[in-house]
């Protein structure tokens, strides 16, 4: 049976996350939803990472086999004109049967959000964590560089599945103002992998250097203590997006 | 009675326009509310021109007259915590009695957003036109110079309210691509007044031209013309930003 590979774009602020729940809307649910709708057949359609609700995707990877006897190219199109509006097909690929999109992703990339301004902005609310005291962006990208490398990240992992290690290589971790928007700041950060709620943990810890409550040696020291309640908060769902998953 | 003046933004998604009706949610019915919650008085709040359900605003200014013991920036605090997350008070400043928010404008800039590209951006759609086929920019760019200046406007006016004259003064008119995001075409456009759906049927136009089924003279000779079906059709409403208002 072939094996498809969906790079998928999600609004997730109407989904209670990727995941398929009982009686809750979910992102995977509606893609299987339309898959069935196309093909007849009930499939499983496995993504790179779970994303929480509220938490959207610029190029999440999804795949899944199912017998289809359109062209790749019409199967972007149907599976688009099924789908709901904040959910877009942005490629279809034929893989090999044995391509698994969590085991072969290689590298991963998020970014978050923080509209950093005085007044709410009405068109970011969905799509950005809003913080009125003023962040110094130079401070947290200096105490960034402290977690970028290979290390245990344990501290900043909300209990969830059990994984066999928390060690993880974050390769780039970069925090920056817009240019043409100052207000707003966006953290860009690409590992190997992430463990459960990694990026908004980190961001929660980093923000907390950003309004002077820790020193810039803070988020480093967290890291050692390879304790959660060591870190900062927990980043609202809003301001992360899965941006792009990197495949061998 | 002290008159103010309110500076908003806001997401027109969820409203049926500015003007308040009966029995729909509309922006200034909305602010209104959140007046008599404030202050206990009933007030009328005018705004610089109404937009349309779907319709945003960057930039909107309205007034009102009340009296309150708030200072002006309480005033504005107070607001944006009674206001729903989509509306937001970017400024409050206290006015002469004798300010006019329509009467007084000098000039406006408006906004429209295209999204020019294959697959739905979903982080768009309530925010921009999506229009699959290419749009050539730079003919549209050519064909648009032809409106600006003083003309009579009527074949981009939608039949509405009386006007005493559909004479207007565009003194910008500009469309462009967006260099970072390509797929993301954005026309402004700034004026001494607009008629109704002046913007959109501007741009329902001038997309024509983009799309190649008419020349780039054709503008022009809309604008001849003084007829609206002469024109091209009216854009939708969820791609226009009122950007801001000049007072003197």
């Amino acid at each position: 049976m072939p094996h498809f590979k969906l790079t998928l774009a999600y609004d997730g602020t109407a989904y209670h996350g990727w995941q398929v729940q009982l009686e809750q809307r979910t992102i995977q649910g509606t893609i299987e939803q339309a898959i069935l709708k196309l093909t007849g057949q009930s499939v499983r359609v496995t993504a790179s990472g779970r994303t929480d609700a509220g938490v959207h995707a610029l190029g999440q990877v999804a795949s899944f086999s199912a017998e289809c006897r359109l062209t790749l190219s019409e199967l972007q199109t149907a599976l688009n004109a099924l789908l709901p509006d904040d959910i877009a097909v942005l490629a279809v690929e034929e893989v090999p049967a044995g391509f698994h999109p969590i085991r072969d992703a290689q590298w991963k990339c998020y970014r978050y959000v923080i509209h950093n301004g005085a007044i709410r902005d009405v068109f970011a609310r969905r799509y950005a964590w809003h913080i009125v005291q003023p962040l110094d962006v130079a401070a947290m990208q200096r105490a960034a560089t402290a977690l970028v490398g290979t290390h245990d990240f344990s501290s900043f992992e909300t209990a969830g599945a059990p994984r066999e290690t928390s060690v993880r290589n974050v390769s780039r971790l970069e925090v920056s103002r817009d240019g043409s928007s100052p207000q707003q700041i966006t953290l860009e950060i690409e590992a190997d992998g992430f463990l459960y709620n990694m990026v908004r943990a980190i961001v929660g810890t980093l923000v907390e250097v950003g309004r002077g409550a820790e020193p810039e040696s803070w988020p480093g020291e967290v890291l050692a203590a390879c304790d959660r309640s060591a870190g900062g908060p927990t980043a609202p769902p809003q301001g992360l997006f899965l941006v792009w998953v990197e495949y061998s």
